[in-house]
């Protein structure tokens, strides 16, 4: 039996927003593995509670069961050794991981109060309710007031994508000459953005943008193909 | 001829302070190689002219002669490929360029307005004028404005920190079970602050301050016993 991925869908089965299972998506195309997804959407805990755990991405591999997007690129770079490499080796398997923390804390963070409504009017109707009550509980707020400044709020975050422009004055990609999984760590986030919200996170002339550009024309296109929003 | 390096000092010719100088210092150290330091102040630009810029850290190698601290680790990593790898392979080299450029970014921007006048009182009186004028243009404010909240503006800057504390959460080091380049590219940001402020940046029960601790003794306690500040 192929890979198979469980990965939160919209209200429409072909909005893929998780920039987690982005991550996992990339990895899994990036080791040239077919995979088939599964929609999921946040009322069916129950659905993966053969994980173990409750969120997505979740993936099955013959008998293995591998949850949180990390955990599955570490998973992914073990058990396909002979496939393109997500890492490069150790080294810079241990720098990756502070790349996809920082992504973590400071792109997610920040690209969910500029999106956040638009998350929610794309949602399923039965994810609503656990979705509004779950994220204003995290953001201390209601959804509609934290979205409420981010023309403003935007200017900031775009800010604190300096160090990424940086990287790129140099070299193409996080992984130097070609994407790795730095990159995809955080791509993942930005393509969240994208598949979910007309908000337009990045500037044209920003060189984020034309990062982001590489990597959605990247593998025949796979992930420009996405459903979702030209911003 | 051995490796010789300029390199920042306050008054005192062994108050060593420089955030660039200290990665070349422990990139030397982690090779292996001797080297001796040539004290070097902000009004003896003319002294290092020959570099063909203005800034320190410069390494000289016989008739090499190397700025940037960047350059220098990537000088060192090609030169003396044989003794121990400061980014191991080139995967690990292009995602660390990403952390030294956040620490560029976040730590040295954000310290830097923590630290600036006690930078200040340890200068020599000759690089007092330049130091004010040019940072407080860089600023945008009198030196003693900047640091005037520093004890609330301490708070936010910890915050900052984040990424790194998901990352020591998992592993000991960015460079995973022992230090690499990634470490020294952030370490040296919070030595420059411990070599030139009693100021006290992090606090004792900051997973941060345990890993400074753990590279404070590396290397028989090389960057520990620098004259500094014990916090």
């Amino acid at each position: 039996m192929g890979l198979r991925l469980y990965d939160l869908a919209g209200a429409e089965a072909e909005r893929r927003f998780s920039p987690y299972c982005w991550r996992t998506k990339l990895a899994l195309t990036h080791k040239g593995l077919a995979f088939d997804t599964i929609p999921w959407r946040f009322n069916e805990k129950a659905v993966i509670a053969f994980s173990g755990q409750d969120r997505v991405p979740v993936l099955l591999d013959s008998d293995q069961v591998i949850s949180d997007s990390w955990t599955i690129a570490t998973y992914l770079e073990d058990t396909y050794p002979d496939r393109p490499s997500l890492f490069g080796g150790d080294a810079g398997r241990a720098v990756t991981r502070f790349v996809n923390a920082w992504a973590d804390v400071v792109l997610v963070g920040g690209i969910l109060r500029l999106v956040v409504t638009d998350i929610f009017a794309h949602l399923d109707e039965k994810d609503r309710a656990y979705f509004r009550e779950t994220r204003e509980k995290r953001l201390g707020a209601a959804l509609e007031t934290v979205s409420a400044d981010r023309e403003t709020n935007v200017l900031a975050f775009r800010k604190t994508l300096e160090p990424i422009r940086t990287v790129l004055a140099s070299q193409p990609y996080f992984g130097g000459e070609a994407p790795a999984y730095a990159d995809y760590a955080v791509f993942g986030c930005f393509q969240w953005a994208r598949c979910i919200s007309s908000f337009p996170l990045l500037l044209r002339d920003d060189p984020v943008w034309s990062w982001r550009d590489r990597l959605l024309s990247a593998f025949d296109g796979f992930a420009g193909k996405a459903l979702g929003y030209s911003v």
